[in-house]
């Protein structure tokens, strides 16, 4: 690893380069929703609920296949600063649009759609409190609420017809982030890291090792091959340990 | 009071009529507010935050006045079945730009905004959860955030150049619903009282014991002069002990 | 009654307290609409016309059941200043919203939408003069406008099938505004005590001396139970003369 | 002129091919505005209202020139069914955009816009009750409303620095449709004609003559240059007549 | 012809009053659309393609009936100064609406739609640069790429069972634009004479020397008699020339 | 490389898996734009455009920096069937809003923008027709209408107090697109392979090798390092290929 690049950087937060903040997933946060977490990285705070459906959209009526959407939102005050709401604004602003298509595709790459059948899942993920990451814990939070609500259907029989086991969910998927601050590559960065570093990554992947997405973006100065191998391989550690506290929650550990 | 009227009602919850749900207050629900306060009527839970703005709308400008405004929303999963999400319709709805209004008129009634001085105070009232009664949990809630805030601006020296004490704040207001129900007035509807209901009120009150807000709804049939008696009666009970609550909260207890 | 309170306040227009201003109910004012009123209180001057359409909103069709609703508008030069032209803004206003939400509930307390059909009665209200009070003049308007567009549908032979008289319709609704204004209980503030008045009340009753929507609002200081008692008696006497005067009217005195 | 065309057309009406319908012009019909006439071509009446603000346009601050400018609109119930409230669908559509654009253009005509200074004269044309020709009764009322507007500031002594009488009306404007029926050029045409007619042309002229708009549209068959001329000759009378009766009105004839 | 009126005006471009821009007319500009068409007026450049739907309007459905429709769009640099997108303001604005509103109703003048039958073909006709004269540039483009689409349905045997031969095309459409510039007649303004002439005319005419629509604005003094025969006398001969180069085109020369 | 994974697969244009298209870049496409290029990468074709204005947003008027930004459009036939128009909708699509944050962070990675001082470049890439890429050719051809504008301004001397050369460009950035198709990683993906690959990645580099942005997204399986580096290396070679292009077309070649 090239933490070696500038031994001097310190975290504001004073964590090692390659240490995830304290992440907890709530199952069962609210009562309503058919899987609801509260999924904190730290000071981000992130409810995802899953609601299930039973109808798809218009592009799929009649296919035999299910539908996984996302929809992201910001409470006003959830950030440091006042920031309008988006419903009295009369529209939802490119990056949350960005944030919310990312997560409906991070999750849709974990289920099968076919063994879903006709019914829609739509994960709401709502920022209470934000402090950087709330994209990556987004992501993971829904996931647990996705299967909590694929085994609330389960539960109610919805799958028999299905062969096997946890049917339409084929694998886990978790997100983090990387960057590069003040020379350093760090895990997780934090709101004081993500403002002030030179490159920010999104990495999502699966419990096969496998990258679903990467959205790097160089702030700063573009960032090298060298640079990109030292970001890559703190994201595969932190998701590592983001899958595992994803199957202990689900496990009521 | 008219209990007599049908005796063999029993409220779903279990509650006696003149029985509030239990009420929290929790303060510094999240850290970027000023004023940030989790309000709990039973199951309907409302994150209500004080945000503070040095500037007000153009209609005030230069007038020596303050301002405090608030804003509702309601998390897609907060009800029994998913609604859409008003930023992704484009539009608040009818409901929410009523409630968003009845909350602000509430609460600057227990301002002095010249006091206040040219800043804005916006109440963001977020239900995370409903059950009934969302608009006044949201202005009870509300109510202790504004004080949070109007502390947190007095504690930075703001108001000293203003003679007296506990300034801008001139009163308390908490609010309540109450009904009648299978012919029994109730006090504190929850869901299922509530949309099974014969007459629906909402009373805002203030701690002298002044009505601020009277806005009753003859869902079934009208109501009479001997009923409109009993609701207010029940009503004058609970803020009484929503005010007390408030300032239980308030004073750390 | 507390009119002692303040025994030197005089109306700006000369009226009693308790005298409502002269209210003139012109029905067939326009030709192409089933019912069609213009409603004059003093200057305020309100067109209400009632649409019969063969069809019903989606989470009603097939029930066997109709559906009454009301849209409200206001000509941009209809008040003092002129003010910005809804459609032109592209939405419609919280005051706009939060008013034809209560007109509809209003006139759907005297209707009976199982003996009404599947059909969706609008009643469009559009001020085209204000000078306070134009919420309560459009439901006493509207009412008279949507007892004609039922009269229209029963001389058609519409209900014939249904047992009884003049069917879907089961009550009078009217509507006036109280206040207290300068320390006195008054009737039907015109815009002059509006916008001074201390306490501003909408009351909608039926022809059984039932409240149907009882909506107050503390503009300057809270109001005690005696003022309310005293505005709920004129809200009486007011509604009382209100519900006669459509009795003439559709008598076609 | 063709009227040989087709004897044997009859006008609905009855009315001569090259008759106007009863017009009337009803200066001060509503008390706000500073310019207000209900004006009625048949049974079309459209409400037009001129309102002076002490501002202008971006585009011409500092130019020491004001602006006149139209907003169109339709009540709901205007027309034979309801159609859509513009407000509540969120936009203004094609049709109104284009008769209010034509509207302002008309009345700019007769404007000199440096001699009224920097302010803003809007007029509001909203259709009551549509039978045909509503574009052309707007700009022919809304002409009678811009005078009174103007005399209003006239005598006010708001034009006093200017030398001559009724300065920034440098002339009058009226409009009238002409179309072929049936074979048969007719003049000021009402719906049962404009619906089924095979051409539709609005002309705008002005007190000298002269041409300020032609917007002809052939909806059954392009019309050829003698229809033109039979069309022009008539709408030549037509606007003499309206121009008379603007004169009328003004002198309080 | 009256270009004696002013004989020192000369045309910005040294054309003769009675001359087009030079006029090109590209198929086959774009892949996918059934027809597509870039047509130049000189440095005006409009992209016009036609795309076929099998589907209608809801107020055509089951009537047999095809229909024909315009979108029109400028890019935010087609002109001197950058304007706004439409679709990031989010809405199109009253120039746009009007004009294909205008575009739509010229093209569907030359087709007979019950013989195209239950399809839509919709022409978007798109301003990649603008000297001036966008509107009848994109008629004469549009009819083009109509015929186009027409014939790419005919090649595939769509109009097999209608007799005769090219079909719902029932004749040819073709517009341009004149002015009095400077007190002379001119054909086919560009930028620097559209924006400095008193009068401007939007002619569409069809093959048949009908007229299909006429629009005539007085920018600066009305126009008279005189000036109008001299103006329809210019479009007569420019349209004459458009549609032969409309001819030319399809035929391949 | 990894392209022995497959070696059965055969590109549908016959391209080798490391082949970009045929690349162009025409300077000077429309006139009124400071600066105009179409970039063509194959049938994917592009027009941006580079407007600069004496102006900055809000959040950066005052601090002596220029600003940088992209809008992105699509023409409603650009693609293989009609897509709904933006404006007409009126609203852009997350898509939309996605892709043209991405290029204008691409852009500002090349340019000082304290040498470029208070005003803004604004590039308009609107896709005239698309084959896949869109969004990295709309890169590609930007980055030459920036250069052409910020000539423009050098041209005038608006640099002149800037010590140096060709000032506010501090590098170029290209973009391109590769993917894993049929198990093959290739460069450049065309429509064709896009909708049927199993991975795809979008990449901007500068002319130091550095990496500006990277968006990879798994749409069938995740995938592997091994496949990330392949595609990496095919990013490399492509963005270098671009790179030179760029300078050809702005050396005139």
């Amino acid at each position: 690893m090239t933490t070696s690049l500038s031994p001097a950087f310190v975290r504001p937060s004073g964590r090692a380069p390659d240490q995830l903040r304290a992440v907890t997933l709530s199952r069962g946060y609210t009562r309503h929703a058919e899987g609801s977490v509260l999924v904190c990285f730290g000071d981000t705070r992130v409810l995802c609920t899953a609601s299930v459906e039973n109808r798809v959209p218009a592009f799929l009526r009649g296919k035999g296949e299910g539908w996984v959407t996302a929809e992201y939102g910001m409470l006003p005050r959830a950030t440091h600063s006042r920031s309008d709401r988006e419903a009295a604004r009369g529209k939802q602003g490119g990056r949350t649009l960005e944030i919310q298509r990312l997560i409906g595709r991070s999750l849709r790459a974990c289920v099968d759609r076919t063994a879903l059948g006709e019914r829609t899942i739509t994960l709401d993920c709502d920022v209470l409190q934000a402090d950087g990451g709330t994209r990556t814990a987004a992501i993971t939070g829904a996931y647990v609420a996705l299967v909590d609500a694929i085994n609330w259907l389960t539960a109610r029989g919805e799958f028999k017809s299905v062969k096997g086991g946890r049917d339409p969910i084929v694998g886990a998927v978790a997100a983090v982030s990387v960057g590069i601050c003040g020379g350093v590559p760090v895990l997780d960065l934090d709101y004081a890291e993500d403002s002030g570093c030179d490159t920010d990554m999104n990495v999502v992947m699966n419990d096969g090792g496998g990258f679903i997405e990467l959205q790097g973006t160089a702030e700063g100065h573009a960032f090298r091959d060298d640079e990109l191998d030292a970001m890559l391989a703190l994201a595969r550690k932190g998701t590592a340990e983001l899958l595992a506290a994803q199957q202990a929650a689900l496990a009521g550990r």
